[in-house]
């Protein structure tokens, strides 16, 4: 199966965590992304109802065959059985979904430390209450997610190296690039909570070390972290030391 | 089966979503918030790691037998099959879970024209700032979500009545409630648009009208919104006429 991701081109932004699972896994993908230009057009004529009558409200999404999936959550949730990175029973397979559904949320919560007055205004039209946002962020919900998954690790019975039984799924690999986006975008306030969450960070380690990832970090497709995606480092937006 | 939903006591939130799919398929289930001291208690040790090894990050979740589901969307992708209330194919599945990560988007941009800030503050803390996230959101984001269905309606090859394929889905179920949480929270905005939108106003008619659906809003069962929850009606923060 050769599995085509729609996403925007130029920045790392939600399309990387499909990226991420494909890669990990060798899949035989197309990524829509590569070709800026036509990339742009294809995206947009996807998000077109006369041209597709299920068309997604954003990217990414991903084709398979006749069948399209959007948002990232379903899209990881489509894969991880066929890329062998999510686990056999049901119950399983919910508390993975429901982990992914939590950094989704979480991921919400990180762009909207830049973006506390919504997608519709530039950073610079709402940097003051940026500011007071990320502080909050800083201070509450950078620490009770990430003291979250600490505790998920902690708590599994297979594994206190993987979120959800005893191999990685695709919610270690978002976790993954979570704590990396995190890294750039707030390098102060992560160096103060990290060694509060030795797992989460050990996780991090684990899934930069796994082969297939390994040698897409190393590769030109891995693209950079930069200010127009969700990881954005605005330096007046970090911890104060 | 005999569901358990968890979710706070008080207020309808995100718990609704998931009752709206109980009610409408008569399906037998006991809400944990209806003992307010007690389902606050039973709420709280399901979120306690020592007590469940698999504790969500919020409620509500949902346990049938051996299983738990949380997050909105995930425990509706779970019930869906069972209460007859998704598609019978894959692909239309997916779509419908699609469909309900795009409403979940929708709810948090909602409840954050009221806390721009996050959740870490109170709306008397962020009162300026709800005002400038709400007048953009009317502006923006409220037209271009509710176009967005109103496209997937008049789109759909099997019925111009409901999102996916031929039949109501869980999906179908929650716009409704967004559309009568909007009614309630931004009436003045919502005067505004919904000429623009006569299929979502048709689809959330038709549902109010199942029978499962009516007999639940006319029950003591159904919870009236309020300040506490998602959709609030602060008049501050409505079109100004």
């Amino acid at each position: 199966m050769r599995y085509e991701l729609y996403y925007w081109p130029g920045i790392p932004g939600r399309g990387e965590f499909v990226r991420l699972a494909l890669e990990d896994a060798g899949a035989d993908y197309v990524d829509i992304a590569y070709d800026a230009q036509a990339g742009l057009e294809r995206v947009n004529q996807g998000l077109d109802f006369e041209h597709n009558p299920r068309a997604p409200f954003a990217p990414p999404y991903l084709r398979a065959g006749d069948i399209e999936v959007s948002h990232v959550a379903n899209i990881l949730q489509f894969l991880g059985p066929r890329l062998g990175l999510a686990p056999a029973d049901e119950a399983g397979r919910l508390w993975c979904h429901g982990l992914q559904l939590t950094l989704t949320d979480f991921v919400a919560e990180i762009h909207d430390t830049h973006h506390p007055l919504g997608p519709g205004l530039y950073y610079e039209q709402q940097k003051a209450e940026a500011k007071r946002r990320s502080a909050v962020f800083i201070e509450e919900r950078l620490p009770k997610f990430l003291d979250y998954f600490e505790q998920v690790l902690a708590h599994n019975p297979h594994s206190g190296d993987w979120l959800v039984g005893d191999a990685c799924s695709t919610a270690d690999l978002s976790l993954f690039h979570v704590v990396a986006g995190l890294r750039y975008a707030l390098p102060k306030a992560m160096a103060q909570h990290e060694p509060a969450v030795p797992r989460v960070a050990g996780l991090a380690q684990a899934v930069a070390a796994r082969p297939g990832i390994a040698a897409y970090l190393d590769s030109a497709r891995r693209m950079a972290f930069n200010e127009n995606g969700i990881f954005r480092h605005y330096p007046e937006l970090d911890a104060a030391h």
